[in-house]
Protein backbone atom coordinates (compact mmCIF):
# COMPACT_ATOMS: atom_id res chain seq x y z
CA UNK A 1 0.00 0.00 0.00
CA UNK A 2 2.54 2.41 1.01
CA UNK A 3 4.31 1.79 -2.00
CA UNK A 4 1.24 2.49 -4.42
CA UNK A 5 0.31 5.68 -2.73
CA UNK A 6 4.47 6.62 -3.23
CA UNK A 7 4.48 5.62 -7.05
CA UNK A 8 0.98 8.07 -7.12
CA UNK A 9 2.48 10.56 -5.56
CA UNK A 10 5.42 10.69 -7.44
CA UNK A 11 3.82 10.66 -10.93
CA UNK A 12 1.40 13.43 -9.37
CA UNK A 13 4.57 15.63 -8.70
CA UNK A 14 5.92 14.51 -12.25
CA UNK A 15 3.25 15.52 -14.22
CA UNK A 16 2.56 18.79 -12.56
CA UNK A 17 6.06 19.93 -13.35
CA UNK A 18 5.81 18.41 -17.01
CA UNK A 19 2.81 20.88 -17.44
CA UNK A 20 4.02 23.50 -15.98
CA UNK A 21 7.33 23.48 -18.08
CA UNK A 22 5.18 22.63 -21.54
CA UNK A 23 1.69 22.56 -21.01
CA UNK A 24 -1.17 20.34 -20.87
CA UNK A 25 -1.18 19.25 -24.84
CA UNK A 26 2.05 19.37 -25.19
CA UNK A 27 2.99 16.63 -22.41
CA UNK A 28 2.49 13.27 -23.54
CA UNK A 29 1.48 10.37 -21.47
CA UNK A 30 4.85 8.48 -21.94
CA UNK A 31 6.20 11.89 -20.70
CA UNK A 32 4.71 11.65 -17.57
CA UNK A 33 5.69 7.19 -17.06
CA UNK A 34 9.42 8.45 -17.88
CA UNK A 35 9.47 11.17 -15.60
CA UNK A 36 7.77 9.52 -12.83
CA UNK A 37 9.75 6.39 -13.38
CA UNK A 38 6.17 4.30 -12.32
CA UNK A 39 5.25 0.57 -14.50
CA UNK A 40 2.56 1.90 -17.01
CA UNK A 41 0.00 -0.85 -15.21
CA UNK A 42 0.82 1.44 -12.09
CA UNK A 43 -0.76 4.55 -13.98
CA UNK A 44 -3.66 2.85 -15.19
CA UNK A 45 -4.11 1.48 -11.96
CA UNK A 46 -3.69 5.04 -10.07
CA UNK A 47 -5.27 7.20 -12.99
CA UNK A 48 -8.06 4.43 -14.72
CA UNK A 49 -9.66 7.82 -16.79
CA UNK A 50 -6.02 8.59 -17.95
CA UNK A 51 -4.40 11.84 -18.78
CA UNK A 52 -7.51 13.94 -17.49
CA UNK A 53 -7.91 12.57 -14.41
CA UNK A 54 -3.74 12.67 -13.94
CA UNK A 55 -4.09 16.46 -15.25
CA UNK A 56 -6.92 16.86 -11.85
CA UNK A 57 -4.90 15.33 -9.79
CA UNK A 58 -1.75 17.50 -10.39
CA UNK A 59 -3.93 20.89 -10.68
CA UNK A 60 -5.10 19.92 -7.10
CA UNK A 61 -1.47 18.88 -5.73
CA UNK A 62 0.04 22.46 -6.78
CA UNK A 63 -3.38 24.36 -5.74
CA UNK A 64 -2.36 23.22 -2.47
CA UNK A 65 1.05 24.22 -2.60
CA UNK A 66 1.00 26.96 -3.90
CA UNK A 67 -1.64 27.88 -1.06
CA UNK A 68 1.07 26.73 1.52
CA UNK A 69 3.36 29.11 0.25
CA UNK A 70 0.94 32.21 0.55
CA UNK A 71 0.02 31.60 3.86
CA UNK A 72 4.07 30.96 4.81
CA UNK A 73 4.53 34.55 3.15
CA UNK A 74 1.49 36.05 5.25
CA UNK A 75 2.75 34.34 8.53
CA UNK A 76 6.54 35.74 8.14
CA UNK A 77 5.60 38.84 7.13
CA UNK A 78 4.59 42.47 9.00
CA UNK A 79 2.92 43.88 6.66
CA UNK A 80 0.09 43.57 3.79
CA UNK A 81 2.91 45.29 1.17
CA UNK A 82 5.88 43.24 2.12
CA UNK A 83 3.12 39.85 2.26
CA UNK A 84 2.90 40.91 -1.18
CA UNK A 85 6.06 41.83 -2.37
CA UNK A 86 7.32 38.07 -0.75
CA UNK A 87 4.89 36.31 -2.43
CA UNK A 88 6.47 37.98 -6.39
CA UNK A 89 9.81 37.23 -5.36
CA UNK A 90 9.09 33.85 -4.14
CA UNK A 91 7.52 33.67 -7.86
CA UNK A 92 10.30 35.00 -9.07
CA UNK A 93 13.16 33.08 -7.59
CA UNK A 94 11.23 29.90 -8.67
CA UNK A 95 11.32 31.24 -12.23
CA UNK A 96 15.03 32.17 -12.48
CA UNK A 97 16.04 28.70 -10.86
CA UNK A 98 14.44 26.83 -13.34
CA UNK A 99 15.82 28.52 -16.13
CA UNK A 100 12.97 30.23 -17.17
CA UNK A 101 10.87 27.33 -17.51
CA UNK A 102 8.73 26.94 -14.58
CA UNK A 103 6.05 29.49 -14.09
CA UNK A 104 2.44 29.45 -12.98
CA UNK A 105 2.00 25.61 -12.27
CA UNK A 106 -1.94 26.32 -13.41
CA UNK A 107 -1.77 28.31 -16.31
CA UNK A 108 -0.37 25.74 -18.56
CA UNK A 109 -3.12 23.96 -18.14
CA UNK A 110 -5.85 26.49 -17.68
CA UNK A 111 -4.46 27.99 -21.07
CA UNK A 112 -4.79 25.05 -23.34
CA UNK A 113 -6.95 23.05 -21.71
CA UNK A 114 -9.31 23.95 -19.34
CA UNK A 115 -11.37 25.80 -22.13
CA UNK A 116 -12.07 22.22 -23.90
CA UNK A 117 -12.25 19.82 -21.02
CA UNK A 118 -14.57 20.90 -17.96
CA UNK A 119 -13.01 18.54 -15.28
CA UNK A 120 -9.75 20.42 -15.86
CA UNK A 121 -11.13 23.83 -16.27
CA UNK A 122 -13.11 22.98 -12.61
CA UNK A 123 -9.80 22.10 -11.42
CA UNK A 124 -7.92 25.15 -12.47
CA UNK A 125 -10.94 27.64 -11.02
CA UNK A 126 -10.62 25.96 -7.98
CA UNK A 127 -6.98 26.54 -7.84
CA UNK A 128 -7.14 30.27 -8.75
CA UNK A 129 -9.88 30.48 -6.08
CA UNK A 130 -8.18 28.96 -3.31
CA UNK A 131 -5.22 31.35 -4.36
CA UNK A 132 -7.62 34.34 -4.27
CA UNK A 133 -9.23 33.09 -0.84
CA UNK A 134 -5.45 32.72 0.64
CA UNK A 135 -4.58 36.02 -0.27
CA UNK A 136 -7.72 37.89 0.77
CA UNK A 137 -6.82 36.01 4.45
CA UNK A 138 -3.37 37.38 4.64
CA UNK A 139 -4.79 41.02 3.65
CA UNK A 140 -7.15 41.14 6.40
CA UNK A 141 -4.76 39.27 8.87
CA UNK A 142 -2.95 43.22 7.75
CA UNK A 143 -5.95 45.12 8.65
CA UNK A 144 -7.79 44.86 5.37
CA UNK A 145 -11.87 44.90 5.88
CA UNK A 146 -12.92 41.62 4.30
CA UNK A 147 -15.11 42.73 1.28
CA UNK A 148 -11.95 44.98 0.47
CA UNK A 149 -9.74 42.50 0.65
CA UNK A 150 -11.89 39.54 -1.62
CA UNK A 151 -11.69 42.15 -4.41
CA UNK A 152 -8.17 43.21 -3.92
CA UNK A 153 -6.88 39.75 -3.79
CA UNK A 154 -8.42 39.04 -7.19
CA UNK A 155 -6.40 42.37 -8.69
CA UNK A 156 -3.26 40.94 -6.71
CA UNK A 157 -3.48 37.85 -8.27
CA UNK A 158 -3.92 39.04 -11.54
CA UNK A 159 -0.84 41.14 -11.28
CA UNK A 160 0.88 38.03 -10.41
CA UNK A 161 -0.07 35.31 -13.19
CA UNK A 162 0.16 38.33 -15.54
CA UNK A 163 3.51 39.13 -14.65
CA UNK A 164 4.75 35.82 -14.63
CA UNK A 165 3.84 35.31 -17.79
CA UNK A 166 5.66 37.92 -18.85
CA UNK A 167 8.82 37.26 -17.16
CA UNK A 168 8.88 33.68 -17.81
CA UNK A 169 8.23 34.86 -22.08
CA UNK A 170 10.29 37.17 -22.11
CA UNK A 171 13.28 35.51 -19.71
CA UNK A 172 13.65 38.73 -17.24
CA UNK A 173 12.36 39.07 -14.03
CA UNK A 174 11.54 42.90 -15.15
CA UNK A 175 8.30 42.55 -15.43
CA UNK A 176 7.83 40.93 -11.52
CA UNK A 177 9.91 43.35 -10.25
CA UNK A 178 7.60 46.19 -11.57
CA UNK A 179 4.85 44.33 -10.17
CA UNK A 180 6.37 44.69 -6.74
CA UNK A 181 5.05 48.61 -7.39
CA UNK A 182 1.58 47.72 -8.16
CA UNK A 183 1.15 45.50 -5.42
CA UNK A 184 3.07 48.15 -2.94
CA UNK A 185 -0.35 50.10 -4.30
CA UNK A 186 -2.88 47.48 -4.20
CA UNK A 187 -1.62 46.89 -0.79
CA UNK A 188 -2.52 50.73 0.15
CA UNK A 189 -5.97 50.26 -1.08
CA UNK B 1 -0.48 35.70 -57.06
CA UNK B 2 -3.52 37.56 -55.44
CA UNK B 3 -5.39 34.06 -54.33
CA UNK B 4 -1.62 32.70 -52.86
CA UNK B 5 -1.99 35.66 -50.44
CA UNK B 6 -4.49 34.99 -49.84
CA UNK B 7 -4.99 31.97 -48.67
CA UNK B 8 -1.23 32.26 -46.72
CA UNK B 9 -3.31 35.31 -44.71
CA UNK B 10 -6.71 32.89 -44.23
CA UNK B 11 -4.52 30.05 -43.17
CA UNK B 12 -2.52 32.25 -40.53
CA UNK B 13 -5.77 33.96 -38.90
CA UNK B 14 -7.55 30.29 -38.64
CA UNK B 15 -4.13 29.24 -37.02
CA UNK B 16 -4.08 32.30 -34.91
CA UNK B 17 -7.77 31.76 -33.82
CA UNK B 18 -6.95 27.83 -33.10
CA UNK B 19 -4.07 28.71 -30.92
CA UNK B 20 -5.97 31.27 -29.07
CA UNK B 21 -8.79 28.52 -27.69
CA UNK B 22 -6.70 25.66 -27.71
CA UNK B 23 -2.60 26.45 -27.21
CA UNK B 24 -0.08 25.64 -29.46
CA UNK B 25 0.08 21.53 -29.01
CA UNK B 26 -3.49 21.35 -28.68
CA UNK B 27 -3.68 22.61 -32.76
CA UNK B 28 -2.71 19.85 -34.60
CA UNK B 29 -1.39 21.06 -38.55
CA UNK B 30 -4.52 19.25 -39.74
CA UNK B 31 -7.00 21.42 -37.74
CA UNK B 32 -5.47 24.11 -39.48
CA UNK B 33 -5.88 23.13 -42.76
CA UNK B 34 -9.33 22.63 -42.09
CA UNK B 35 -10.16 25.53 -40.42
CA UNK B 36 -8.26 27.19 -43.24
CA UNK B 37 -9.75 25.83 -46.22
CA UNK B 38 -6.67 25.54 -47.85
CA UNK B 39 -4.99 22.52 -50.05
CA UNK B 40 -2.57 20.48 -48.11
CA UNK B 41 0.15 21.63 -50.97
CA UNK B 42 -0.48 25.32 -50.27
CA UNK B 43 0.28 24.73 -46.42
CA UNK B 44 3.78 23.55 -47.49
CA UNK B 45 4.48 25.98 -50.06
CA UNK B 46 3.95 29.09 -48.12
CA UNK B 47 5.13 27.54 -44.99
CA UNK B 48 7.98 25.30 -45.25
CA UNK B 49 9.30 25.20 -41.97
CA UNK B 50 5.78 23.77 -40.47
CA UNK B 51 4.12 24.63 -37.44
CA UNK B 52 6.63 26.36 -36.34
CA UNK B 53 6.69 28.91 -38.92
CA UNK B 54 2.95 28.82 -38.87
CA UNK B 55 2.95 29.60 -35.11
CA UNK B 56 5.51 32.30 -36.09
CA UNK B 57 3.52 34.47 -38.36
CA UNK B 58 0.09 34.12 -36.53
CA UNK B 59 1.84 35.47 -33.41
CA UNK B 60 2.77 38.53 -35.55
CA UNK B 61 -0.74 38.59 -37.08
CA UNK B 62 -2.11 39.38 -33.52
CA UNK B 63 0.40 40.81 -32.09
CA UNK B 64 -0.45 44.21 -34.69
CA UNK B 65 -3.87 43.23 -34.43
CA UNK B 66 -3.92 44.32 -30.85
CA UNK B 67 -1.83 47.25 -31.12
CA UNK B 68 -3.55 48.56 -33.52
CA UNK B 69 -7.02 47.69 -30.79
CA UNK B 70 -4.99 49.66 -28.23
CA UNK B 71 -3.73 52.47 -30.30
CA UNK B 72 -7.59 52.97 -31.07
CA UNK B 73 -8.39 53.23 -27.69
CA UNK B 74 -6.11 55.40 -27.07
CA UNK B 75 -7.38 57.65 -29.44
CA UNK B 76 -10.96 57.76 -28.66
CA UNK B 77 -10.55 57.94 -24.76
CA UNK B 78 -10.10 61.49 -23.09
CA UNK B 79 -7.93 60.19 -19.91
CA UNK B 80 -5.26 57.48 -19.12
CA UNK B 81 -7.98 55.99 -17.11
CA UNK B 82 -10.51 55.93 -19.52
CA UNK B 83 -8.37 54.46 -21.69
CA UNK B 84 -6.85 51.59 -19.78
CA UNK B 85 -10.79 50.89 -18.81
CA UNK B 86 -11.96 50.73 -22.60
CA UNK B 87 -8.73 47.95 -23.61
CA UNK B 88 -10.23 45.84 -20.35
CA UNK B 89 -13.50 46.25 -21.73
CA UNK B 90 -12.58 45.38 -25.22
CA UNK B 91 -10.96 42.02 -24.03
CA UNK B 92 -13.94 41.19 -21.66
CA UNK B 93 -15.99 41.69 -24.34
CA UNK B 94 -14.11 39.33 -26.73
CA UNK B 95 -14.00 37.21 -24.52
CA UNK B 96 -17.73 36.92 -23.84
CA UNK B 97 -18.74 37.14 -27.63
CA UNK B 98 -16.78 34.09 -27.73
CA UNK B 99 -18.21 31.51 -24.93
CA UNK B 100 -15.09 32.22 -22.64
CA UNK B 101 -12.95 30.77 -25.53
CA UNK B 102 -10.74 33.49 -26.58
CA UNK B 103 -8.16 35.27 -24.17
CA UNK B 104 -5.65 36.64 -24.62
CA UNK B 105 -3.92 35.41 -28.51
CA UNK B 106 -0.56 35.01 -27.31
CA UNK B 107 -0.62 33.17 -24.18
CA UNK B 108 -1.80 30.30 -25.55
CA UNK B 109 1.52 30.15 -27.57
CA UNK B 110 3.59 31.52 -24.56
CA UNK B 111 2.41 29.32 -22.01
CA UNK B 112 2.75 25.69 -23.87
CA UNK B 113 5.63 26.19 -26.80
CA UNK B 114 8.02 29.76 -25.59
CA UNK B 115 9.74 27.85 -23.47
CA UNK B 116 10.64 24.85 -26.05
CA UNK B 117 10.96 27.17 -28.87
CA UNK B 118 13.43 30.05 -29.43
CA UNK B 119 11.44 31.20 -32.55
CA UNK B 120 7.93 31.08 -30.66
CA UNK B 121 9.53 32.55 -27.67
CA UNK B 122 10.87 35.68 -29.18
CA UNK B 123 7.49 35.83 -31.29
CA UNK B 124 5.45 36.06 -27.92
CA UNK B 125 8.32 38.13 -26.59
CA UNK B 126 8.09 40.56 -29.38
CA UNK B 127 4.18 40.60 -29.20
CA UNK B 128 4.15 41.42 -25.60
CA UNK B 129 6.47 44.21 -25.70
CA UNK B 130 4.95 46.06 -29.22
CA UNK B 131 1.66 45.73 -26.25
CA UNK B 132 3.22 47.46 -23.48
CA UNK B 133 5.32 50.33 -25.97
CA UNK B 134 1.67 50.98 -26.89
CA UNK B 135 0.23 51.05 -23.62
CA UNK B 136 3.44 53.13 -22.80
CA UNK B 137 2.36 55.75 -26.14
CA UNK B 138 -1.36 56.24 -24.77
CA UNK B 139 -0.06 56.78 -21.24
CA UNK B 140 2.34 59.79 -22.49
CA UNK B 141 -0.41 60.98 -24.78
CA UNK B 142 -2.50 61.77 -21.01
CA UNK B 143 0.51 63.14 -19.56
CA UNK B 144 2.68 60.35 -17.88
CA UNK B 145 6.25 60.91 -18.30
CA UNK B 146 7.81 58.86 -20.52
CA UNK B 147 10.12 56.36 -18.33
CA UNK B 148 7.43 56.10 -15.81
CA UNK B 149 4.87 55.34 -18.46
CA UNK B 150 7.07 52.60 -19.84
CA UNK B 151 7.25 50.84 -16.49
CA UNK B 152 3.64 51.54 -15.47
CA UNK B 153 2.97 50.12 -19.06
CA UNK B 154 4.40 46.77 -17.98
CA UNK B 155 2.04 46.49 -14.83
CA UNK B 156 -0.95 47.04 -16.68
CA UNK B 157 -0.22 44.34 -19.35
CA UNK B 158 0.66 42.05 -16.64
CA UNK B 159 -2.85 43.21 -14.71
CA UNK B 160 -4.58 42.66 -18.10
CA UNK B 161 -2.75 39.26 -18.92
CA UNK B 162 -3.57 38.37 -15.43
CA UNK B 163 -7.67 39.29 -15.26
CA UNK B 164 -7.78 37.68 -18.40
CA UNK B 165 -6.55 34.32 -17.82
CA UNK B 166 -8.54 34.77 -14.70
CA UNK B 167 -12.00 35.34 -16.47
CA UNK B 168 -11.68 32.49 -18.92
CA UNK B 169 -10.75 29.71 -16.16
CA UNK B 170 -13.85 30.79 -14.53
CA UNK B 171 -16.19 31.79 -17.34
CA UNK B 172 -16.85 35.12 -15.35
CA UNK B 173 -15.97 38.81 -16.26
CA UNK B 174 -15.50 39.26 -12.61
CA UNK B 175 -11.87 39.58 -12.67
CA UNK B 176 -11.71 42.10 -15.68
CA UNK B 177 -14.18 44.13 -13.87
CA UNK B 178 -11.93 44.26 -11.05
CA UNK B 179 -8.88 44.99 -12.72
CA UNK B 180 -10.48 48.83 -13.98
CA UNK B 181 -10.05 49.14 -10.22
CA UNK B 182 -6.69 48.27 -10.30
CA UNK B 183 -5.73 50.02 -13.73
CA UNK B 184 -7.97 53.07 -12.26
CA UNK B 185 -4.97 53.06 -9.71
CA UNK B 186 -1.98 52.75 -12.37
CA UNK B 187 -3.44 55.20 -14.46
CA UNK B 188 -2.70 57.90 -11.52
CA UNK B 189 0.39 57.00 -10.47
Amino acid sequence: MARQSDSKAKTIAAAAQLFRQQGYHGTALHDILGAGGSPRGSLYFHFPKGKEEIGEAALGFVAERVREGIARAAEASDSAESFLVRVASHMGAELEQSGFKEGCPVAGVAVDAAAQSAVLGAAAGAAFQLWEREIGLGLERFGMAAGKAERVATMVLSQLEGALLLSRTYRSLEPIHRAGEALRLLASL
